[in-house]
């Protein structure tokens, strides 16, 4: 079936689909393929020639998909087929060529180099897409840096802060991710039928050579892996893989889920960028809807639930599993193409968010000067001592609260030997916004790093 | 990009991904807005003709899929572009009907009317399947209900139980599983904007007609789904779909598990259906892997995931949701498709599982008299006292276990007034099998019924 | 270790801990022991006076529950210590009687019936909470049948509703999950080592009676739960239980969350029950913060997880297993007093909520009279064409946001058809609800019925 | 309610759970507000003398656990009611200190703050009990660096491995989880009531000193964590902390799995270890069930999903979240417990495993030659081509198995120009363990540096 992405807002109209298709894959697989003759050829396992037959003969449009998903199945994997079908073409090209196909190998390795490969082509579209987003988040931090909000907790106004230090967050989240994404480590994997690599020694050792743990660090070379003792049934990269897209769900799930809160129509303090049909109702005018946030957020409700799978495949029975390792390949996919939309999107979000300071503004006064009360703490606990400063400033407020008198006059009138002059000067919450720049800038300081 | 099925063991080769497809997706978002017509007619909210053109022009190979995909990237689903494709294709069938088209309506009224209907069409699918299973695991039963094998647990030799009632278990969960899958309601949705089905009666009293709550039912009917208030954030009939499939992969996953334990080279109870090429390895030629119970477990593994997502999003804000919704989509068609395959391979691995009595024989003696000790036990204790005798035959075994020697001599060694003969006749684990037969037809009863 | 709760807002404070406790669970044990003696001795398998003794000696206090779990740690489970406990008891009491304890049982008997025992229990708390809970929702929905309040779709303002099909959406979503936790079955667990009752029918024909497949009725009659086969690797059950909390979580969860955006600074809607030191925050006098949704969300954000544990548990090899079994029983405690917390605070909340009809007033007209654009579009569509009146109302819609002029005054300018009085008549957003109440009363009969 | 580990296999016994427990997360808190006193003092915000007090009144013995359980209820956590209650214990040493407590403090702070001193001394225990199992693990890697037996694949054998390289993979793993546990920064928390550390700046400024973003790096000091910018919502540590315990679980969960496998009645390749009580059965005398590592795969069936709980905490909304954060404690305390109660399971499992190499040898001929069947292909693929190779041992094989015959009979008559005897010694399974010794010492160098 062709999934053109009709049901997938995390990465539709995005094009990362393709880097993870089926095609993508199938070249992937023929790539690792490859990779292994011309390694075998470097050490003398296979002639030179073979390998410049079997390098020429791998080419995806060459196969034919529909036969490989046969063969999944029949054997449980596509290699089996792979191997068939890319035997014909060699044996089309040059006969000669065909004995040294897919030489000791096993389906695994294969496959899992595919899958770092097509992982690794992945990770430098995320990679990308988050240092796009990071510096659109940088710039908010930086033009925001005094830019005075509403800070909230628990849903409710708390104190001041400023939106330089929200972009901070932001940003802070996205670097952390960076980091861990470009941490992992993707390893070529070889191992032959059960980790021996018995069948490449044996192979080598009829050609007089040495070729079975010797053959690791050129295959990986000539894919650009790292090199790896054999990991079928350690599946470390795969957990690292779902534990770096993980931390994509979590930074930028955030991140879209602060921008719904600042959209809401009786909040306003933010925009997404605006654009003909982008965000439009199919019944009602007036609406513009936070699509990049709605889009990022559908990718960071998923994609924790497929990194457990991945996580679970860590536990395998034997030298290969019988169904753990065949669990990873599609939900490791949709995860890929999950994050790399969501980064898309969210690159596209970051660096068009328009921003209202006059919105923010007013709605920092919605509560009079409560939202400085702890403020207010601070300057009378000296006076009253800490639990009854708090206590008075309770009561008032809510006094305050109920009938609308103002809290620096209600104050006044308890306590004379406060100016009300400095008091309400005291109260501006654009005062009270701590050490919000300072913060923000030691954030920015490690971007620019 | 088109997904062949090579990274889908789960379903890859047995059809099930055609149900949900984009296109069939957008099929179904077309019968409804076909079927909203109808029932629009019906209740004369806009002529019967323009009803006519608009179920003519329903059809999913007119609209190009591609667009629908930008659209979602635009607008967070496929409606907004659907409809604007569907209404070029009435004006170009007929200008006059233009103005009918998805009158009154909204997105997620369409979408979630075709999830149900693409829903339902899968249903059809997985209780054949599983009935068809079923089928497979009574005959099982029903030839082997007295066939002793060794009950297993904790890894270990447990008492004997025959393989009827082993069957009888997998059958009894496959008819569980039925009876969920069953028993779930797949509403059509009606609602609106936001749930009060406002502009259907706006339209419907510009027509002189009601035709707001009084089009739930002619919609549902003509779509063969069910009655039901709007569900726009009442999402309870994703979350018993997603129960009723978590049920498919639990009940397949264990059949598939316990096959697979029993096809290990040391137990060889039972061996998968064998065809050429099917289980064949890339490099060892005796390998005949048992393909079927990897395939289902593959599915089973991740099946629980993608139902967490879909429970997930029952938790959401508002009268629509900006991400809950729209995460649901691709889980629901992954869970669908998966459970469809499963349950195709597991009718196919039912029906043709082989099963090898005599090495379940062989391996029952495996520890001697072992296996029957609770009997021995049983035995003993009027004799001897409960503890006392379960001290002696914890030694006994031991001893047995250490120097070779024969349990029954050990025995009568220690207790003169056994008979030796009697106690060999007792020690038949053929016939220490206890209810099993009797409880194998209880659930055949059931399955009958 | 003692778990006061001070980790877990989800349950703490509200007793429902103690009906999962420990020692709850260890009384259950005794319980399923005490039953079996029971329903042996009228079967005649043990003699009646041996089972009064038992019964006598099933008293959870007089076990060591330190001992227990060392048990658990030796063993697995922690029924071998409980039996060798119980046994000593019993023998303090009647020496007679010793050899008559757990007779033919094994330990998944006793501690699935026991965990039967004590999930129905646990739902018996859960069915009253959820039940009180509906009742305060469908006084909400009874009260505010007719309040007008802004429709909210992908968090932007979209149609009016009214504030009572609200209360009815959170009602309807509490009378599936009732409905669901009450067609859960709880069955009486009765196998014997491996599921063919042989030890029950052995002990029974030493006695001269038949008490293998026989038991299972009296036993299951004397705990109060429901006759089953044996289910030691069919966990139907579970997978039922799980199902059944998750919808506790998604209903509530919808309900917190909903009460989260509705009591935001900004939007002010709703409050929750006010009571001194509820709501408190430690540093800000000012603080009310929703305590009772948070409470509510802390579980729903876990429950989900905890279940698919559960279902995972289905995915087990062999007659018992190793592994998957044990793993049920912590996620199934904390599943359930989750549910339990969640719903008791639920109760409290529904019943205490406090609704704002003018603050929602208020709120409707903050974009004019854009929130019945969709009214408009329908009034619209007869007179200019559906399309041309929709593009004609988002350019209106755009220009009165930008200079704030009167939407309608703007509409007349264009239209000097139209009655601007007409016009703005037809845009009381409290006009524009639809079929809201009906559909509120819908919900309610259900509620009544 | 007090937590015995009764129904915790996966830490019951291990002691674990004492570090977890609410009043070592009480008494950490209390280290939190302790901390916070000396990092003022040594800034001069509050005088030497009053911390002094605060110090000594900071042990959690002089607090009320169940109120501060009460205080969760009211207040969604319980540093509320601490700080209460701390404080009046302060006033009952030393009235004067009274103000100087929890100043310019949240409770996130300290909550978050004792959520990370708790997971670093749990981390700390990890390490510990990993290492002590890697060492085992080494141990046996050493031992069986050429002990040949079957390699498994697709729970079929396929070709011989040794025992050391499989303990070689455990290895890796262990070795790979502690880095992953090693490398996770622990960050105190220190942000104030909504990240800007505006409390402490103001009390600070009034005492005439800075104290604001100046107090992260002594109280981070006092506690022997890192410092960091405010986290309140930026949860990189909570993902961190999950995304390392997810590999404990990994790792461990394939250990215990393939212990299990290789436990099994018909493999017994090796053996638990053993100790008196240890794997009893409460009905079957012959029972030793492999007790450790169902303990293990208990602790590796949940851990993921509380993970998945703490992944998801990353998208919360706002400064401080309503709910989000809530829902960390309890799932962060139990994957803590669980991970360590498994880490020490594991060490008890490594050290004490016991290896049958003629049971290993005695299986690897189960099979005849089929096991080296790769390398007859590879020997017989010069000779007669890759494919005809394949096709020829397939045919003798399948002939070989069905008839009894030799295999290296059936090759000789075939193939006439063999010699039996060579052929035969070719097909010693111990000859053909590839690269596997090479391997295993590859991880060995890796275990010691």
């Amino acid at each position: 079936m062709t999934d053109f992405g009709i049901l997938a807002p995390g990465w539709a109209g995005t094009g990362v689909d393709e880097l993870v298709s089926d095609l993508a894959w199938v070249q992937a697989m023929l790539d690792a393929e490859a990779a292994l003759a011309c390694a075998q050829a470097e050490l003398g396992v296979i002639p030179a020639e073979a390998a410049r037959v079997i390098v020429a003969a791998c080419s995806a449009e060459r196969l034919d998909p529909r036969g490989l998903a046969a063969g999944v199945h029949a054997t449980a994997n596509p290699v089996v087929a792979l191997v068939a079908q890319l035997t014909a073409v060699v044996e089309s090209m040059d006969d000669y060529a065909v004995d040294y196909v897919h030489r000791g190998s096993t389906s695994q390795d294969i496959l899992d180099s595919a899958m770092m490969l097509v992982t690794s082509r992945v990770f430098d579209r995320i990679v990308t897409e988050l240092r796009s987003c990071a510096e659109g988040m940088a710039e908010l931090a930086r033009q925001h840096r005094r830019t005075p909000m509403a800070g909230r907790t628990l849903t409710q106004h708390a104190v001041p802060i400023t939106f330089g230090l929200k972009a901070s967050v932001w940003l802070k989240l996205v670097l952390d991710t960076i980091e861990r994404v470009e941490r992992v480590v993707l390893p070529a994997s070889l191992g032959g039928a059960a980790g021996t690599l018995s069948a490449y020694g044996e192979y080598a050792a009829q050609a007089g050579v040495r070729g079975g743990i010797e053959l690791i660090e050129p295959f990986a070379r000539h894919l650009g892996l790292e090199p790896s003792v054999p990991w079928h049934s350690i599946r470390t990269p795969i957990a690292d893989i779902a534990g770096a897209l993980v931390f994509v769900a979590g930074a930028l799930g955030k991140f879209a889920l602060d921008v719904q809160v600042l959209t809401r129509t009786e909040i306003g303090e933010v925009a997404e960028p605006s654009a003909p049909g982008r965000g439009a109702s199919s019944a009602m005018p007036q609406k513009h809807n936070p699509v990049y946030s709605t889009l990022i957020m559908t990718a960071a409700r998923q994609i924790p639930a497929y990194a457990l799978v991945l996580y679970q495949s860590m536990v395998v029975e034997d030298e290969r599993s019988a169904g753990g390792w065949h669990a990873e390949w599609q939900p490791l996919r949709e995860i890929l193409r999950l994050a790399a939309g969501a980064a898309t999107n969210a690159a596209s979000l970051a660096s068009g968010l328009r921003v209202q300071p006059e919105v923010m503004r007013d709605n920092l006064h919605l509560t009079g000067s409560a939202v400085v009360s702890e403020k207010l703490g601070a300057v009378l606990a000296p006076l009253l001592g800490k639990a009854p400063a708090k206590k008075l400033l309770t009561r008032l407020i809510e006094e305050s609260a109920a009938t609308g008198a103002d809290l620096v006059d209600l104050l006044a009138s308890e306590l004379p030997q406060l100016d009300p002059a400095a008091v309400r000067d005291l109260l501006d919450p654009a005062q009270y916004v701590g050490d919000a720049p300072a913060l923000t800038d030691l954030v920015l300081r490690n971007h620019i790093s």
